[in-house]
């Protein structure tokens, strides 16, 4: 097997505009958007800052129920690779306003015959 | 594009192998395994409970510093997912003896000419 392709230009613009939709939908709470972009499977997972979620359902249930205020936030830093035609990672550093902890969120993306969808996430916090 | 086959076995097989591989690495520090298993590229990112490296240079020269004692660590739950024949997750999460805080590691795996690499990983504490 060959080496994939690095971040095909066509590929990774794809990826890029559906991080950002992600990104915009976060922060503005349209959780409809959130649930569309992640993958509608009992392997999709998603470790967040404060709690482990295994499928769809389950971060769908988080989502319905989680807060919806304080979700701006800053992204510092901002890495997209896209491998092939059909898998990306995205990883950003971000801030909140008035938190000293340090953000890093991590997302694998697939491509699906729907579109592209995360399959994994993880959100964490560091001491700044 | 058609959706990619999901836990293709022998797909499976090989990158469960390249996890167990790593994690067998990871705690009994053998170095030149971790370095190994990580892909050799600028992309290559790792965010750590207390760092965020950038390119396999940096990763390597942490892992290079990094103390050797308290490697041990129980996996508590596992998620491995593979996507066609190129691209993979897996996720843990893990406990340390006398450690409150629950692990959790996340790598993308994905497929080269030279084996199954890891080019994105995120590993955070969680308070238990």
């Amino acid at each position: 097997m060959q080496d994939p392709d690095i971040n095909i230009p066509s590929v990774l613009a794809e990826v890029e505009a559906a991080f950002d939709e992600y990104e915009r939908a976060l922060v503005s709470n349209d959780v409809p958007v959130l649930d569309r972009l992640f993958r509608d499977a009992d392997y999709t997972l998603r470790y967040g800052a404060g709690e482990n979620l295994y499928g769809y359902r389950a971060i769908r249930d988080f989502r319905a129920g989680r807060p919806a205020d304080n979700l701006a936030r800053t992204i510092t830093a901002r890495s997209i690779t896209t491998f092939g035609t059909g898998a990306a990672v995205a990883n950003i550093e971000f801030r909140r306003a008035g938190v000293a902890a340090i953000g890093r969120q991590s997302q694998t993306w697939i491509r699906f015959a729907e579109g592209w969808r995360v399959v994994a996430a993880h959100v964490s916090l560091m001491k700044g």
